[in-house]
């Protein structure tokens, strides 16, 4: 078979993480260093930079400044939220993603993303099968929070999670250093599935984790956590409790809006009035149990703390990278690069390729039988599975005592 | 001169920081390995643990479990903000802290804390002087806050800001990942000196500095404010923005205070709506210019975040704690170890003692001339200053990919 000889394009899409551009790098080295690919372009701020004409020659790139991108959270190169439509319904965009693919000679297409990435890198992938433009798409998976179908894990997520335990376990200690009980409630994102809330447990390994971890994929019950709480707080006097942001109970209500009989209430702005699931329970607990309480949103540090990144996850992330360039040089198209691991004995990570229709928009949830029986944590199934995701401490470049982030020129190809 | 042969107690006061157990272990191997110091106790909750008899034998434990208490956030020991009455008004602790010396021959007396704590460092200094009962009492510093007076830094600090600014930096790149403009305000502990948030502007020697630094230190202007925010959104889109929790209007009115219109609507618990400071300029900002604001308050993770702990920091705070024992026994007491710099050339830490009734009650803040002319952030005078404390990374031992804490025995004395 003749290689196919062409330019690529990598692009990044969906919220970042703290390896989103361990992947980049791992396709953005790969590719300048094969003979086969003719031209290296970076997407600015992903799709929308390829329907812009805005991509940047990486090969202008000072090779030791990219190689920073290995320990560099967030995406480099910009990414975007931008919803492709059915090509079937409205084809202006396809038809301008073609015109950019051929004035550029792009024949190889890598997108970098989570759910929706992999939806829009499917549909781009459809549409040039469709019009028999010859482009071999590629699709790299990229997500905190872990629910993309198919792959046993997703790069990303073994950062965020080992964020979250580190976190979790150096919190409960301070939690515990008065003579005074005291209880945290640790809000974590995860809208529909509790991988990163779960992920709090590991800090269990070493005796620092959790008395409580709620994750959506079970029913909230508002009761049953008040008692757990209660009892628990007359047990050892501190309780540390995680909760997905996502969490609802048994109708579906999310419990964050459990605050919402204030929506009809107005700030000085004219502004309703609702926090965060955090602060919703911390209100609930100190009211309820009248008890000091303590409600924490990690909010955006647990997607970009790259300080804290897994080793593991940063060489996985680069990997993933580095095989969709060589399986697509090697003729593979419209498939995404997915994990497994042996079904027993010690992990190892191995790459398996998933079809692109198969992961868009399919999600991956906990499965119910991680969960324990009183639904109030996971249990040692999770432990095992997830632990091995968060191993491995990178070395990172600092300067200053501080991280030391590549400074790319992001010369744009006329 | 004949040595004072006795027991010693080291007590740790007030809200933790990532390294006060660092100078816990400066004292504790210090006076383990003296021939003048004839017992090591640990006060269970700080100066509660004197009074409620509870003194752990600190030479019960594993040699090796104590080295790790050099990179274990949060206090070990336990800690407690109990605030001792003068003796002249009320002396039934002071003659109950003199029994239990008298019990166990206690001659050497380290107390480990910030402001209050030297406080009461310095009243059990005073009331041993005036009974006449010979014992040694050093402080040593300890906050987060590094508003201790007298000395140039105070262990903890560094810690601190190391772990802001690394959270500033990656919360910068991950603000700019889209190519809309977002606003993020960081919300940083400090309630009357700035030095914490300040510390945010370090990020700026890797060009991910905040636009924005608001301290206690200046009176804070909304409306200046919001013009200030309006200006940088539309010039670069991406606005970060950190601001000590402390920050007060011209008539002393605290920011955080300016959702108090809400303070009478109450919530389906009868409780007043009050968010904090973060979520206070987040409503006001997006309300009043109509763009994407996120408030986010690093809470508890800045005073514990052990994972990302200086070097410098950490060895500065062992040696703080080695040095109050050294100088106890070669005859020093009632003083509070300090560090000083050179005045000219590199950093270099010295230690300098002063008088626990010079420090006690006294505040200090960041120099209003290392504050720019705006008042809307710091000046290099302070970048010099602060980025020393930030330095080196420690190794820090760890057990499946998490922090390795030590197990403590705690073995209370009879």
């Amino acid at each position: 078979m003749n290689p196919l000889k062409g330019a690529c394009i990598i692009g990044q899409s969906g919220g970042p993480t703290s390896v989103i551009n361990a992947s980049a790098y791992g396709v953005i080295k790969t590719a300048l260093d094969s003979d086969v690919i003719t031209k290296v372009y970076g997407a600015r701020y992903g799709i929308q930079g390829v329907l812009k004409d805005q991509l940047m020659d990486m090969e202008m790139e000072d090779p030791e400044e990219l190689a920073l991108l290995m320990t560099t959270p967030s995406s480099a190169l910009g990414s975007c939220r931008y919803k492709l439509k059915d090509y079937t319904e409205d084809d202006t965009d396809y038809k301008r993603i073609l015109e950019i693919f051929k004035k550029y000679d792009i024949r190889y297409f890598f997108y970098n993303g989570g759910n929706d990435s992999m939806d829009t890198c499917n549909k781009i992938s459809k549409y040039m099968l469709h019009v028999g433009y010859e482009c071999r798409i590629m699709g790299i998976p990229k997500t905190i929070d872990n629910d993309l179908f198919g792959t046993d894990h997703c790069p990303g997520y073994g950062s965020a999670a080992k964020f979250i335990a580190t976190s979790v376990a150096e919190i409960s200690r301070d939690a515990q250093v008065y003579d005074m009980g005291s209880i945290v409630i640790l809000e974590i994102m995860g809208r529909n599935a509790g991988w990163l809330a779960a992920s709090a447990a590991l800090a269990s390994v070493t005796g620092e984790g959790p008395d409580l971890v709620y994750l959506p994929e079970t029913d909230f019950d508002m009761d049953k956590f008040l008692a757990d709480v209660k009892r628990i707080e007359e047990e050892k006097g501190t309780v540390i409790i995680a909760v997905s942001e996502g969490i609802h109970d048994k109708d579906g209500r999310f419990i964050s809006e459990y605050g919402s009989t204030l929506a009809q209430q107005k700030d000085a702005f004219g502004h309703s009035q609702m926090g965060g699931l955090a602060s919703t329970l911390e209100r609930i607990v100190k009211e309820k149990l009248g008890v000091k309480c303590r409600g924490i949103e990690f909010s955006l540090l647990q997607r970009c703390a790259g300080h804290i990144a897994s080793a593991t996850d940063i060489q996985e992330s680069f990997l993933a990278g580095k095989a969709a360039v060589e399986q697509a040089i090697a003729g593979v198209t419209d498939k995404m690069v997915g994990f497994s691991r042996p079904e027993e004995g010690d992990y190892e990570c191995q790459l398996q390729l998933l079809s692109l229709s198969s992961v868009a928009n399919a999600e991956k949830t906990v499965p119910l039988d991680w969960i324990n029986e009183e639904h109030n944590n996971v249990n040692q199934k999770f432990i095992d599975y997830a632990l091995p995701l968060i191993q491995g401490v990178p070395e990172i470049p600092t300067v200053d005592g501080l991280p030391r982030y590549p400074k790319l020129k992001r010369v744009f190809a006329k």
